[in-house]
């Protein structure tokens, strides 16, 4: 008998977890494991049938205790105890032949996260194919963008949307990559060192949509690199979009107005009306942290914990980290709201280019094209002219001093280069806001988006086919 | 003219940190992108003939000043006006057409983090290396592996070593593709737009060696991935490493003796001469803690920080994270000087493995799989027996009550079942401690370690192809 | 009305947070500020009579819909709509004259966040007497403590837990520093800049128990060390816990068994008895890990957040800091059914202290004071008696070449300054194990127990007469 | 011998830090213990005087080798052997008597950062009188106050400047209780259990500059509050700063222009001259997060760490944690130059007033005081005000449509009620912006500012006492 304490602070939670989040994933564990054994006849087809037969009723008509029973230990006690009342202790017993629960429950909460990262993904291509589409559809909406927080380039809501799109993109794939880790079995380690008896691991993991397992027995126990690669790459993807909602929310400001929001997404005051509070920016950032805050608090668990099998890797901190990627789900929903609603604002976007000067930059590039002046001199023109509040006859003079000659360009190819749409169109380089500068970054995204696509398809397909599988076989024994 | 406190605690520290870490790959950026300009016609080829001497000369006779000069803003303007000593303000400015302090500085740190990472990498192999030498040299060299803390299995130093490497191979592989993060140019993206000047963003790339660009320009000078992609992936094998120093130090601590150090790597004790306490074990566990430390410190910092180009992504958190892995490979050298030296200790073992019992686990696994008995009476016979303190007479007598017939094994077969040496043979399942179990692990950790290091030279020798293509260019535009 | 989405993701979680853990203590704000209103005359006795009125009718039969309402943007909203509809929108609305939602809420999670953080500290406490029962009981009860891992001097139980008691108690001042605070009301901050009506913030604090208020208004809304403090200290606090865990948990470890535990905190194996887990001790650890994992996500949360009222001091954030504080509780609770339980083990001692020659340091010692030689001597000598396997006559020999002299011990007198118990008795140094050492350690903790307690005492007592005043002053405008 | 790696790894970075940051305060150590040993007869006043005269020799004319001596573990060692050098190796070995390289270093590190820390509380005290000095000069300076990124409320700089005053004082008085957490002795504690030899503990804490000493010896070498108080005591410090910085920012950027600063604070464009960028503020963010990351990284270095001696408690991380200070006040410097120098813009103040319908608040206010309308009709005249873009038509009929009655203000009293000072002078609750609200706050800042000083100057004077009575006895004792 456990000390009430313990069961009531460490047992009963446990308990609850694995009634909640793993007790579905546990009973494919069995059933997958009953088949292995019974295949390789490492227990009678009869019993294996006995087993699988109980197994089935318990599907139909058992439920769990509210509470953990006294004496018991966890859940898969509960289980057996009651497979036990149905076919007898010493059948039921079998069932757990050649597996330890150190692997099982390895292998279920794998199983676990790697439902709640498909999950994950699914959301988050949903938001990357949000971001590329308003980018596709802003290549000609003009926009300012900032460096250190003061207003630098004129720039499109393409360029704009389509760089963070970059940046998700990158952030998912090293996510799928964490998923490889998480998406491999662990059955047949046992304890930690296998087993004697001829299980087949490969066929195990197939039967539970692994395409593989983890070789090493004590290293499929004792690594954590399933929980904290993906907190890792969560939290990774997290930060950045809380750097996306810092610069969202200046440009959303009502003194900056860049960016603008319906009123289902604004949080508006009684008394001023102009007051229109994207607060949602405000919370998906709260939600990106606390995630992100969570994952962290996982990958800090293990530090100094020794390279065994440890607790650490049981169900308290999965659980908190399934939970971490409920709230990064929410944060990614809205942020997808967010995008499918955003709007520029090309007035302002004008008035900002005037007002800051920001397209003077390209007066002094194309005055080094086309008049053959320096860098420096041209620089030095363009200064005098913003200085004297956009004065063209200042300009012209002070052509005239540093090249020796008039400028060449008349009135209208002045207000030509000055306009912030000529900003843009000349910026034709491979990633610059140009048309041409944006294919390129079109392109990438296409093709990491499809491959991210496809990935994510492969496995959800594998999993599928190993639970057609996994029926089959099962209604075989059955029989 | 910056206040004096401004120049004291950010101008003159940031340019120390430039003179030390990255004034190098500075001059190897100038180089690229003249020889750019000039191909691309964009500057005269005279005028980038007579920047090259000017830069080739201050190769031969420049050096910075000790302090930054008063009314400089960074190292770039030591280096512009020195080269406007030269040659005239004028021509020295045509330097920085179509470039920004932006993708120029960015670049270049790219470059000296990619060098870091690489002697770390080499570091890091070196460590897989012996851990895999030591792994195979252990494949019959008794060992007892432990769950929470107890001991639990017989098994081997080469199944206990080759679960780490297989770790360790995994947190190589996710640096490496944090590597890829950073092995992108992204010269041409200027201040955040690119530039209306046809630059050639891939032969630039090249010439410093990237075997590509970030394309989106935005992204290019927003993005912080390349620093905290590494920053993560670093912190992730070195949380592995505590978690391994974890272990060892308690096989190591004097009541347990399962490992052993020569005297070159134990603090001895002037009156204690039995204690022999491997103290390198701590310090690896703290210079890993304090360089993951940093690394956190670096992911934490973007917290919040707007996407936009800003000073998080410059030279004194990209400086701290170079100290990080000075750290780090310094963590890495002292664990491979203990992987060298490690032994195991065959008697211990032995006379632990009798103590707890520990191989009676197989003796219920043989009854079972030879006897026809159900698992949970065959638990229940060995359990009686280690209960009574190995008395055989014991075991003989709970095996017929359970089975109704005598235990069909003499003495010596017992002694056979319960060897250690047994343990581990007979757990020739992939992945066990026997001989045919490690084939598969070893086959596995051949495989990626190989594939590690194919990678790593694969970038070494890009870096030395485009060093070669460099410095022909550039004797060309010299003449 | 506001996007489906960010009604699911936002309001209603709020909404739920609100009702499950805030509710309560709104209401005695409610109460506390119409009081205050009519005190003040800000709005007439009458119209306050008629909302205290229909407040009283909410609290006997209204209870919250599930789900947040439509076109509701919070819990409140809920409880004033109720109001209108019980005595008119009109009157209702007066109860939030001279208020915001900024200082309402604020206060609220303040006055939730004190009574979590009471709840702990009386567990802490609880925590506390044990360890400096168990440690007053065991003063002269022998142990061996470490340094590095290695088995150092001997100690007495007494001296160890006293330690840690000493650590516990320096944490939880710091704790209660931090409740300090939180425990400030910041009632009349209104949104950022007060108001013009004549509120008396001392008389409303105190009618909530608030022994002060934040003063100045804008720092009362935008400050977020009410989350902060707490979370940094209770973090502290854990992360001793785990330091302690393993420290335990090596001293429980069946190699050294310094340390034993009853059965009913004892996870056994089925096959070996002779393995008893202590795996409790795993748990705290973990636990601990985790809650200090969320104090750390809330530090974090607010990096580079604008100085200014945002919602990371809203219901999400408290929230998971309350949880932390559940689980913290938890941990508190277990550790302290281990310290009520846990049990030395003297013959341990004694062979250890023996095997491993931890006593000889005090040979070296009495050599010094009695003998006439010096330090360095008396070292070699000792460690020659060790080194020859505790051979008294290789230490005699020894004695006589370094002193010329003949050792001036008989063998009985070696043996008294060779036993554990001696090396305990002679440390009388303050702070030492000795009975004289340990007095000023015990006077010191009753003293900063007894401080500790009186403050929490303090606390509660003044909330108790706050709600007393309150009833009495809301019954009086009842009336 | 040790391996080289570890001598090249480990021995001579410590040795390094040793020269560096703790020699000094090693000697005083020396002088203490040695005047200690002397006084309790421990030692022969002669045998004292010699090892007396040796180390004032040492003083004059010792300079420690550049790199760590073969065959010596660190640099105690070196200095004993070279004290050995001068008056034999027998006397030399008498002035470690009595004590442990465990205490004795424990104490230093203690010394080193004390200083350290008081000299970061001088800087941040600089900071609080400037912070103080600029509010008082502010207190009818007007300014807009912002919640969640959006224009609230009018105020002014004092009301804004006071209130980041009191986080700050709340920040030091936290951080002074840190300090005395490290203000304490540790010499005495010896390894772990003190000494049989009658030292007089308090007698060399005082010498010391200590005003008393850690009891407990075990919990003495054992804690490493020393090292986690004060880090977190700095990173929550540091964390307040980075939310100004991000205030200040948003206040100082050319959209918004609350806030400016002189041309010696801003980095300007050379083409762009109505660019003032004030990245001052981003490296003071940048400078606080690295050194607040610093920080959280030592306080996660103890996680799982055993509760013994430790190295987690030794130079490398003590080093670490000094270079936080040194950062730390380098940020301190930077904040303090900014807010000398920072300036308003009462226009701009006035303008954004007007656009954004700040003061309407104190419209709908008044209406409730003076016209006896309820809360809600008064905040719905108000806002069909706003919405009809400030008519003051649209405002009296809407007055007369709710209440029945002509609006009792003329149009100057409205100007007068709309009036951004005026929005200020009426609130003169406590706390408020207002002079009369302004003053608790003031009086409170002034005796916090008062008791932080009164306390710093305690511990200072304190360890001048200590310096000379130090002085005097050793001159004592040299005779």
């Amino acid at each position: 008998m456990f000390s009430p304490v313990y069961t009531e602070r460490v047992l009963d939670p446990a308990y609850h977890n694995w009634k909640t989040w793993y007790a579905v994933a546990a009973v494919a564990v069995h059933k997958a494991h009953l088949l292995g054994l019974v295949e390789r006849g490492i227990i009678p087809r009869e019993t294996g049938g006995l087993i699988a037969g109980a197994i089935e009723g318990m599907e139909a008509d058992f439920s769990y205790p509210d509470s953990i029973p006294p004496s018991v230990e966890d859940l898969y006690f509960v289980y057996e105890r009651e497979l036990g009342h149905r076919i007898g202790p010493e059948n039921a017993a079998f069932l757990h032949t050649a597996r330890s629960r150190n692997d099982m429950d390895n292998t279920i909460f794998r199983m676990a996260l790697r439902q709640t990262m498909l999950d994950f993904t699914e959301a988050s291509l949903g938001v990357l194919d949000s971001l590329m589409t308003r980018a596709k559809a802003g290549t000609t909406e003009l926009t300012i963008l900032y460096t250190h927080g003061q207003p630098a380039n004129v720039s499109t809501m393409g360029h704009y949307l389509s760089a963070f799109a970059g940046e998700l993109a990158n952030d998912l794939s090293d996510f799928m990559a964490a998923l490889d880790v998480v998406n491999l079995s662990t059955m047949g380690a046992c304890a930690i060192t296998g087993t004697g008896f001829p299980l087949d691991r490969t066929r195990v993991a197939s039967l539970l949509g692994f395409p593989s397992f983890v070789v090493n027995t004590y290293e499929a126990i004792s690594s954590t690199h399933w929980l904290t690669r993906p907190a890792a790459a969560l939290e990774e993807l997290l930060q950045d979009i809380t750097r996306l909602m810092a610069d969202m929310s200046h440009k959303a400001s009502c003194e900056v107005g860049l960016l603008t929001f319906p009123d289902t997404l604004v949080q508006i005051s009684s008394i001023m009306p102009q007051k229109r509070n994207p607060v949602i920016l405000e919370h998906i950032r709260i939600q990106a942290g606390l995630a992100a805050g969570t994952c962290l608090s996982i990958r800090n668990l293990c530090r100094n914990a020794a390279y065994q099998d440890i607790n650490e890797a049981s169900d308290a901190p999965v659980t908190e980290l399934l939970g971490a990627f409920r709230l990064a789900t929410s944060a990614m929903a809205l942020l997808r709201d967010v995008l499918e609603n955003v709007d520029g604002n090309d007035s302002m976007v004008r008035s900002m280019a005037a007002t800051f000067g920001v397209t003077t930059t390209e007066l002094a590039d194309t005055m080094v094209r086309e008049t053959g002046i320096g860098f420096r001199s041209a620089h030095e023109i363009s200064s005098r002219y913003v200085r004297s509040g956009n004065d063209v006859a200042e300009l012209r003079q002070a052509f005239q001093e540093h090249a020796g000659k008039p400028l060449p360009f008349d009135d209208n190819r002045l207000a030509t280069i000055l306009e912030p749409g000529y900003f843009v169109e000349i910026r034709t380089l491979a990633g610059g806001p140009a048309e041409a500068g944006m294919q390129p970054v079109f392109a990438s995204l296409d093709e990491r988006a499809g491959a991210l696509r496809s990935k994510q398809a492969l496995i959800s397909e594998n999993l599928e086919s190993a639970r057609i599988a996994l029926g089959q076989a099962w209604r075989e024994i059955l029989q």
